[in-house]
């Protein structure tokens, strides 16, 4: 099942199912453009990696790392399919990021990788947003990674029996390709990733941990269309203005 | 006055006010001893300020920031007065950062700094404790600043008015001096973070701005008492347990 948060045309929050180009709850089935698509989860967290495909860190002029690279995106961050993304003001590089992203099911911590795929409630997909200005200057990219709108998610949690071990993963702008990969080139797989993560830190249902982004990041302009798929799960898609 | 979040003897989560050694809510008075303190508000994300005190900066054999170095904090390592950190396991070198920590009254997005006042709830005082195994060696730091319990907070919100402008920030581990200084040394003024920081992200009620830390951080082991103290603001208490 796929499902799907969203805002119902009496302003309800519902729980519901995806049909594609429908949304449906409670025996009532609504089309898209009757109701407000919402986040999948409410994360208290975004846990993310970096330069988890191999192709990628190589575009970036990095090398791949030895154990995952984490980095943060708050609540703010989160954005829903459909909307539009407003950009750091007066920033020159803004790039999109294609991204898997996992949503975790229940409070969790020192979870061993056989026993990960038990505290996963299943997939979504995630555009990293990259402020390259700022990120590549700062210590911890935070001006470059967590600012409003720059993890727009959704638009459904798909359960884990959607997602394929070789999914591909692709990005349009604006219809044209720019990424296209597949998640079998994941350098640390995601049991690895919530068996390092949680050595750490105590996850919570509805966090997410994104889990890198293939090959083909370019710049986001005023007026782009972003479309983001990953095969199985779904296709989110947003706007993105510049100020 | 000093307000504080607190369990009741019936298990009830109060919002009462500080009397040193007493809380009190409704017309009822607890002794400390009676209730459990809760952190002063529930943060979705502690945006902290690193090298925000030159002669920090300078024991960690670093530069000044030419402007806030930022960095993030996820409500799971929030931890209350009264309790015991348990440290990340099989790390060598885990200190104390004493730091004095504003407290977010209102959402907010691009507050200029002379606004900045009307969006601060008050104060709060945060231990910033930070793993340096990691830290030293991460591109950002999440293994390093955002485990759980790497945050203890408290006791207290101190109504803005308590917070002298030359207040004296200290702390002590089992009763010895290991930080004492005063916030006039902040290189970053609290208006100025606020304004940096709303400028990429919108700070939420119950957010927090940790301010950086002065001179004087070392080493935290098993069964040290830690206490940090803000002038005007409280003296918060914890415990360190390493596995």
């Amino acid at each position: 099942m796929h499902h799907v948060r969203f805002r119902d045309p009496a302003g309800a929050v519902r729980q519901g199912k995806w049909h594609g180009d429908a949304v449906s709850f409670g025996g009532e089935t609504y089309n898209l453009d009757e109701v407000d698509v919402l986040p999948p989860c409410e994360p208290t967290k975004i846990v993310c990696i970096g330069r988890n495909y191999a192709k990628h860190a190589e575009e970036r002029d990095e090398t791949v790392p030895d154990r995952p690279l984490l980095f943060l995106k708050p609540p703010n961050a989160v954005a829903s399919h459909g909307d539009t993304v407003t950009l750091p003001a007066g920033k020159e590089n803004v790039e999109h990021e294609a991204e898997l992203a996992v949503v975790i099911g229940e409070q969790c911590r020192n979870v061993a990788p056989e026993d990960a795929e038990s505290v996963v409630a299943g997939y979504t997909v995630m555009n990293d947003v990259s402020n390259r200005d700022d990120q590549d200057i700062e210590t911890n990219w935070v001006r470059g990674k967590a600012f409003d709108g720059a993890a727009p998610l959704g638009p459904v949690l798909a359960d884990p029996e959607h997602l394929p071990d070789d999914a591909s993963i692709s990005l349009r702008v604006n219809g044209e390709v720019r990424q296209d990969s597949s998640i079998e080139h994941l350098i640390f797989s995601i049991p690895e990733l919530v068996a390092e993560i949680t050595t750490y830190m105590t996850l919570e249902p509805g966090d997410v941990i994104s889990t890198g982004t293939p090959e083909g990041v370019g710049p986001l302009e005023d007026g782009d269309r972003v479309e983001v798929e990953v095969e199985g799960v779904g296709v989110l898609e947003h706007d993105v203005r510049q100020v």
